[in-house]
């Protein structure tokens, strides 16, 4: 099977995951288009749209708001499968803890460098 | 890079897939644990709750309603990524589409299978 967590590629994971988190928080498109991979398969299930290709990502992304994007990651759980695969997990707070979300990213590493190849943000329901 | 969509893969992941679909609407909780890979890394993100390793998600399904688990896929995506890996992602409805789903699964083979290695379940908020 495949070895989890082997320490050079999860090390190679967490920089990517934690370029993301900083281009997202300050709303830096460039870097976020860079870090999905550039597919027709690619996708993105967002908090209220569900966004099928690179393309669709991309431009989903060039119209977002870019206020109130600050938010504390809790729980993070960055897993690595093999040489060439991950996932990486979040539950993430804004506001305070007013709103409490989840974000779920698979990763791949192509030619480029590690890529997203499909996410899923989504908020809990209100209590 | 990994070759994306190879056929007899692809072949396998949507049997596991369709396998993993059947058990959810008929609440056939054996195979469902079956199907999630038994290790304390696999978590699964529910529309309402976060459950972190196989024990947690076992636990819950043992405890979940068994009624109204019938749903319609819409936007079904499965990719595999080289040998090992795959992603599947759906859109569902319930209700008649009163309710507005996403379903999100990494899948990785094991020895003894497919098994889905993290989960993101949510609805689409109220327009």
């Amino acid at each position: 099977m495949l070895e989890i967590n082997r320490p050079e590629v999860l090390a190679e994971v967490t920089d990517a995951f934690e370029r993301y988190e900083t281009a997202l928080i300050n709303n830096d498109v460039e870097v976020l288009d860079e870090l999905f991979w550039n597919s027709k398969h690619t996708l993105r299930y967002g908090v209220s749209e569900n966004l099928y290709g690179y393309a669709a990502i991309a431009a989903f992304r060039a119209s977002r708001p870019s206020q109130g994007l600050q938010r504390e990651l809790v729980n993070t759980t960055l897993t690595t499968y093999g040489h060439d695969f991950a996932t990486a997990n979040t539950e993430f707070l804004r506001n305070g803890g007013a709103v409490h979300g989840r974000q779920s990213q698979t990763w791949m590493r192509t030619s480029e460098g590690w890529r997203v190849v499909a996410a899923h943000v989504s908020l809990m329901p209100k209590a």
